[in-house]
């Protein structure tokens, strides 16, 4: 007697325990066979919804990111004081923040000199005086930590098909840093290197440069080079370093110890792309970020505490959930013991169509995340289950240059129960400590339901109700 | 009635017309059944020849190349004179040499300061009076037409373990180059400048290095970033920047013009590093280049006339046949009527166990040398069954980072009948124009057969002849 099994796994091992030979097919109840969640999915399977979803997708796909500039925080974001810090993830007070997060907060309240000593920085952060605020709603985007502040150099990217713009800070390479939570004085002092003379230079150069540099093309060229553009960034790291080595060169007030100095720094950074791989896809799902209707996810974020999630059409609201714990490759001396939970802005990635929706594009990422190169193509061929669209413009060689899988439809995701795949680094979860490892993670399932009842919910009622078969004419 | 047909396919044919369903067995006879070749391989079938290939994949799989400086063909090669031409492939004659090698020739004589015009140059060339010699008979090795003369600048590439040392030329770029058969006026103004400028800053730079440039570990990690460093340099290029960008810009005697020129050039260069990568992999065969008894392959060249090939057990005896036609994808404009038969000393590189060896590590390279991604790891997985090991540093993340295949037997070339898989570019037939394409080629059938009974020939009289299954006790 041969069973195939379809569902709860539990009827198949009760036949195999009486030595029944069964199939156990891979299927599932829509939406787990929560009958709210169905009524949603059903309210939103119109054409009012596709179309709001195909122009998402629409300026999705043709997003531009380009680096025009650097600058300051202080100059770029309105309304920064120097008590303002920004922080990866949703909104967060300093009562819930994570350990990698606190140590971040401390060290740029130190580095702005409104406290002298680790101990007058928590005061000071405890004391209602300083305002966070959460990156993504003031169009920024920042690593793990993400912290931002007033003396911060920023990237400026434009989505040049849009002209809306997005900022990130430039990033600080391994070992002890900021946005690992570490406030070590040599973590201030490298940071106060990179925000004058790396950050001048920068901007130096691309003032020389004519339109800036594409990092659409860099992007597009590293997906062809091993790269996803999340936790693996070295192609095109390189790809930046030759483009603009030559206009660092020629930049004024540049001297030879001085380039050699940044050059260094920045090619011996494999990770120094990230920090514009994000404000890359900032800028480009920004543009999409109001579409009323949609049910396209236009952010994902998390600092350590929650896990947050925007979607088109309902712009600015978070949902949130319990920052998830990374299965992850630790470093020499490191274990499970030590890791905050999924800390960083750096999931807008994966919302873009890259990072671990295109791990498939970087095999040899296994090597840092844990897995097998099978593993990393199955990971993204399972994306494709959960978006609407192929990106037209960043494609994986290996699967026959096939678009990475593009617009998360917070619909697909709760009908299947498939979670977005996330490539991250690992922090330490206390303060002052770094990096101890890099690994895979989900967002929590809840926060796409909760933006699937809301999107219901909003939704206009319909004026002719969808017919059913089994109305009578 | 079913039919399972192995060997000559005609025999299917003639069954299939009949509308007898046949399955072909892909199985072919040793050597073709050819027994002048069975004869040789049992001959060569002794543990003294297993024990020299040991020794001489021993020797190949720790070979560590380095880039150690800059020099001058003049100071470099021993005998050189202004009269000498160095040419890619086997040893080639004027009167036989294919029109892209003609035009390099042309224009290394008008380089040198040895005619005025073309037609001089062409005189002269055909006058006797210059002497013409093969680059891999001289420790060097050069791409295409491979020209090396009296003022070239070299790359100085040390096999660190073994403390020999491979030279080439430095790469020129796209366009109209001499390498490719050019020698317009700016063809050779472009050659003064990277004999001069270039070459003095890498010189410089290299020099200001503690203990050079490790090639062994920038082709490592290129493999890993869709590289295979024959014809798709692209990671590899940006690596070496990355690397030499700061001490290019300590380099005394560089200013910033100079530097930003450099900068540009080797890092629009996409096949800047080749150059590089075959004298790496040069450093490390030339270690293997005289093992008695061994059927390893340690050098193949090809100078549009011929391709020619070199053994361990037979140091220095060059086995040539016709060089082949590549299938190629041409440039806009071109045809396989502009096509020069294959040329170049690039195939060292397939011949160390990276190029074409290693193309399931670059499928992006489909998109300049034609096919599929799936053909690119099918190509370099036949190649397993003609070489003795898989490198233990270069490896493939595709294939579950598996060694690329490394050791070109002749005997299992000649047993199977699987020819080298080579990536090559394609130059026009005639001298002064340049290249046209890319694709894929293979050596004449001819020259591992020749190499096997040279082999056969040369092997010491067995002392107790091998005992065969139905011989009487």
């Amino acid at each position: 007697m041969r069973v195939v099994n379809i569902g709860a796994p539990h009827f198949a091992a009760a036949l195999e325990a009486q030595g029944v030979e069964v199939a156990q097919a891979d299927w599932r109840p829509p939406a787990g066979g929560d009958m709210k969640l169905i009524e949603a999915l059903e309210k939103l399977s119109t054409p009012a919804v596709a179309e709001a979803n195909a122009k998402a997708l629409a300026i999705i796909n043709s997003g531009h990111p380009v680096l025009v500039d650097v600058g300051w925080a202080r100059d770029l974001i309105p309304g920064m004081q120097r008590t303002t810090i920004l922080h990866s993830g949703p909104p967060n007070r300093w009562e819930t923040m994570s350990g990698p997060q606190r140590g971040a907060v401390l060290g740029a309240l130190m580095l702005e000199g409104l406290a002298d000593s680790p101990e007058a920085a928590e005061a000071l952060a405890a004391s209602g005086e300083i305002e966070f605020r959460a990156n993504n709603d003031h169009g920024c985007v920042g690593p793990m930590a993400g912290v931002i502040s007033y003396s911060s150099a920023l990237f400026v990217v434009e989505n040049r098909a849009f002209g809306n713009r997005a900022f990130t800070n430039l990033n600080e390479g391994y070992g002890k840093v900021l946005r690992m939570g570490a406030y070590a004085p040599e973590v201030l002092e490298k940071l106060r290197w990179i925000n004058a003379e790396v950050a001048g230079a920068l901007q130096g150069a691309l003032r020389l440069m004519d339109g800036g540099l594409d990092l659409r093309s860099l992007i597009a060229q590293a997906l062809h080079m091993g790269d996803e553009c999340h936790n693996r960034n070295k192609a095109v790291g390189a790809l930046f370093l030759r483009e603009m080595a030559p206009y660092l060169a020629r930049a004024a007030g540049v001297g030879p110890e001085a380039l050699a100095r940044i050059l260094d720094f920045i090619g011996h950074n494999e990770i120094w792309f990230v920090n514009l791989s994000m404000a890359a896809c900032k800028a480009t799902l920004d543009a999409a970020r109001s579409i009323p209707g949609s049910t396209v996810v236009t952010c994902m974020a998390r600092n350590g505490y929650e896990f947050g999630l925007q979607v088109a059409g309902l712009p600015g609201r978070w949902f949130t959930g319990p920052a998830q714990k990374v299965r992850a490759l630790y470093f020499p001396g490191f274990t499970e013991a030590d890791a905050a939970p999924d800390i960083g802005d750096s999931v807008i990635t994966e919302t873009a169509g890259i990072g671990g929706f295109a791990m498939a594009a970087a095999p040899a990422i296994v090597q840092f995340v844990g897995g097998t190169p099978e593993l990393a193509a199955e990971l993204t061929a399972h994306m494709y289950e959960i978006t609407l669209s192929e990106s037209p413009v960043y494609s994986i060689p290996a699967f026959g240059f096939r678009g990475t899988p593009t617009g998360i439809d917070i619909r697909k995701v709760v009908e299947t129960g498939i979670l977005p795949s996330i490539n991250t680094g690992v922090a330490h979860r206390l303060p002052g400590v770094g990096q101890v490892g890099a690994g895979l993670v989900h967002p929590p399932a809840n926060i796409f339901a909760d933006a699937l009842l809301a999107l219901a919910e909003a939704a206009a009622p319909q004026t002719a109700p969808t017919r059913r078969y089994d109305d009578p004419i």
